[in-house]
């Protein structure tokens, strides 16, 4: 089973992209290479199998299928935890493009699975980028050697997106050569491997408020710090942390999922990373990564399920060409309605992955402000797109399945309900509309806007053979550009009525773009099949999506407020 | 719980229908109260349970969840398999349109147990159009009583859309009170009810080919001839039919779905229906009303899920309005993006329910022929537009309950589960754009496309305070006459790249004329709140919904091909 085309991501990385300055292509080959082989050997077997075996709680600890844990035992002895860190601290120090570019295979493969990877490399970045040397000397190095796992524990039951109402407490008792110590009480919902039976130790990253001298907690998001809090202590003994119960999901089911209650009998001992109230800009400066994760997943469940859907379309006989009768039947890739949801698929699967690529490649430059700034407007796109058309892909391979396509015995059916997580978890595409909006367009500097408004400008005035998508995409983006102008002159918060909607048209936008750049490289890249198939997908797209972008818009130029505040009709 | 809004129903049926001329108003009244009820008490209270134990194949017979049998017994009890039919064969002879809004609350509680008595209905229904008295004494009436349940045996593996290549054989042996007795062989796939345990017999109709006196098949469509396999011969005896397997899928599990196997000792009794020949004409006539019935089920599915939707975001308390600081938390329907969902999910359920309330209102008026033309026109949107956007509200849902939204504690991922399976069965949604265009538009007499025509332009001439959306429903109308127009001109076939977006198009503008048509019906009715929503959804449909038409069409009014012939490159 082919997983994901090699022959994209060689062409995204190096004819794309042009990663040359970031790494060799003898490294990267030889990368792409082991993870392709890993995840087909390692990942895929149990793909099914984590579906219908699903973690379970007994006697107050987490069992997951122990496939999951040999495969992830053979991922940490191939190094791949540590493929994005420094060689100081135990990595291989490859590049995040590259490391995107290996991970998504094994996403494809078995995106249960790959939680646990993509989760503990957050953590531990999150720890080599604020923490102290003692710290990522005692936290961050053995998650980066693959022998412990990390999560994150944002959410808590009454406060999902909110994170200002966070009511976990956290209070000084001390400092040690870990950093300021504190005793943790409340609640954590949501909890990705929260507790499982594979790794020695698992590392939660917990934000809470620190008491004041008046008992009181700050409020607001500002108020927010993050601890660490270790499963097991450095001493060995249990930290004060209970799984107290288990969330059983519709899909991506082999990362357990947890409500993790810290400090029943006292308070759970907790390390302070950095200073108190930067718990928000941490884990915020870790998020780009995650959320680009959260993009490239769900882009590699899409694009495993549109190989798939070629491979049955190819292979499935039924029907005739029309006007013709009797003879055999042909394969149904053969009628024109199986071929445009393949083309429609492809366009959501590759756009989706190249957008994934190209921003993990920014999170590599973003030492540079402009591409930080292009990556903060971008990140929202990259967590939503693919995660909206990602599963839009997944969707259609059930159809062309067909009645096949709705049962266990083909693998559409669970790569669609594994994806559906994704428009949710690490932000929904309500909070990232909100994100793009609010806080990377309206109350930003612009930086960001700038450089993609002169990307886009020159890739339309540079779009040759592909001139009338230059002239669309020029148009989208003035649509765009005079949507923003109309949210800056509405009342404050009006603008809330049109952020997902904007979402969406900018995403498109971002796409059209992209994908006019694709079928420019792959004219120049020497395959005619190659440069065929994404100039049919770069036209569909053209042709298919992008006009979509004015009527999302339309509401918003013209200043209606999607819904009336008046709620009593529902 | 909620399962639909009773108000809306009224108003559909007698404000917007006007079925008086059907049926009185006690009579309705006494009928949804009913039904209302039993699907209650019923139906809802196994329906997360029949999604965890799905029926089981043991020793060649299919055992399905005993509170299924219990619910179905009490549907029978309550005269309802019958609801339908004539008083002479056992019925009420209630008209179909309250038979759909009775049926609607029986699928919103629990769609899986609702599919047993829909076939049923429509295997019943069949026999008593085309069956002899004494077929349909034999047959019909057991199914009428809610003893006997039916099944359609269309699909086999080899031939799923497809079927002119059905391969099962049907061999004369003679006559008898029953009919022309014939033995049959072959194998059926997809047969939901194929086996259970809860009816005394199971009635199968099953499409097949009549062996010729050259020993060979009839080639085409036009060989296929259909007969009644009833599972129990009408001496007691087993027919000779074998449950090859059950399928198991994503969603509505509580239906089995059976590989069937007939004539594994010799041939399975067989009684022809009609005279040879007549077989996709006989299953063409029921398929008008089991895809109404498909895309109200569809309907009901997302109806269900937008009010949960709206109770949980009236109930559920996150987060402030924007700019404020502080303060007590709100409940989600403040937000302004959440009220865009909710709108947007009123205007997909019950945009779809009354679209399969009107279809299922011209199925009581089809014996004048424009309302036949219409109903077989609109047809392929009642099937699709309710599957596709009753999932899009179901899809909605899980976003608004957040993560708790993909967990099984909540019903709204079985509902997306379960209404997966509608674009799918009876005509894919693929299917439905070649009906539509390519035989009830392109190869048909257009009587049903000039009623249309001219009541979607007295509706744009009399839209009186709604008239922005009138003339925009006339322009949208013009815009599907173009595309039409395009079609016509087109090399023979190449219509069939562009059927299924003109399918979505054609739909959508369905669905403006409706939605203009209810916002005028609400304004009348005197309900304030009522009216108000209803104009709420109707500018939304408008301003968000209808402007898709023209983008969807554009490259059929060009002639541009979805796809090139070429697929080397998927």
């Amino acid at each position: 089973m082919t997983l994901l085309s090699r022959q994209d991501i060689d062409f995204l990385l190096h004819d794309w992209l042009g990663v040359a300055d970031l790494v060799d292509r003898d490294t990267a080959d030889a990368i792409l290479d082991l993870s392709e082989k890993a995840a087909a050997r390692d990942f895929l077997p149990h793909y099914k199998l984590a579906d219908r075996e699903q973690p379970e709680l007994v006697d107050g600890a987490v069992h997951i299928l122990p496939a999951i844990g040999d495969a992830l035992k053979s991922y940490a002895d191939l190094g791949l935890f540590g493929a994005g860190f420094a060689e100081e601290v135990g990595g291989f120090g490859l590049p995040h493009v590259l490391c995107s570019a290996s991970f998504a295979w094994f996403a494809a493969a078995s995106i249960a699975t790959s939680a646990y990877p993509m989760l503990t490399a957050a953590n531990a970045r999150l720890l080599t980028t604020f923490g102290t040397a003692a710290q990522v000397d005692a936290f961050a190095r053995p998650q980066i050697a693959g022998r412990w796992f990390g999560t994150m524990c944002l959410s808590e039951p009454q406060a999902g997106s909110s994170l200002a109402d966070v009511a976990t407490q956290a209070r000084a008792e001390g400092e040690d050569v870990l950093g300021p110590r504190y005793r943790l009480t409340g609640s954590k919902m949501w909890i990705s491997g929260g507790d499982q039976d594979v790794s020695a130790n698992i590392v939660h990253l917990v934000l809470a408020k620190i008491v004041g001298a008046d008992s009181k907690l700050p409020e607001g998001t500002e108020g927010l710090s993050l601890f660490i809090v270790p499963k097991l202590l450095p001493d060995g003994g249990r930290n004060d942390i209970v799984v107290a119960g288990l969330n059983h999901k519709m899909g991506y089911r082999g990362t357990s999922n947890c409500l993790l209650s810290f400090g029943e009998m006292g308070g759970a001992t907790g390390w302070l990373v950095g200073a108190p109230g930067q718990g928000l800009r941490q884990m915020f400066h870790m998020m780009n990564e995650a959320r680009i994760s959260v993009g490239l997943g769900a882009a590699a469940l899409g694009y495993r399920a549109y190989l798939l859907s070629a491979t049955y379309a190819r292979e499935r006989l039924q029907g005739r060409p029309a006007g013709q009768r009797g003879g055999a039947p042909v394969a149904i890739i053969e009628h024109p309605d199986v071929q445009r949801m393949l083309l429609s698929q492809k366009a959501c699967a590759e756009g989706a992955l190249a957008l994934c690529l190209y921003c993990a490649k920014l999170v590599d430059e973003a030492g540079d402000a402009d591409k930080a700034a292009l990556l903060s407007l971008l990140t929202p796109i990259a967590k939503t797109w693919p995660s909206e058309y990602g599963l839009a892909a997944n969707d259609i391979a059930i159809q062309i399945h067909g009645g096949y396509g709705y049962t266990q015995d083909f693998d559409v059916e669970q790569l669609y309900r594994d994806n559906r997580l994704n428009p949710i978890h690490e932000g929904t595409t309500g909070v990232q509309g909100t994100d793009l909006l609010g806080r990377k367009i309206l109350g930003a500097d612009n930086r960001g806007l700038d450089i993609l408004r002169r990307e886009i400008a020159d890739a339309a005035a540079a779009s040759g053979e592909f001139a009338l998508f230059g002239e669309a995409l020029a148009a989208a983006w003035q649509e765009v550009e005079a949507a923003i102008d109309a949210a800056r002159a509405m009342a404050p918060g009006a603008w809330l009525h049109h952020a997902t909607p904007f979402l969406w048209a900018f995403g498109h936008v971002v796409l059209a773009w992209q994908w006019l750049s694709q079928a420019q490289a792959a004219a120049r890249h020497g395959d005619e099949r190659f440069a065929f198939g994404k100039a049919q997908a770069c036209r569909h797209f053209f042709t298919s999506e992008l006009p979509k972008v004015a009527p999302w818009l339309a509401p918003m130029r013209r200043g209606d407020a999607s819904a009336p505040a008046r709620t009593d009709y529902f």
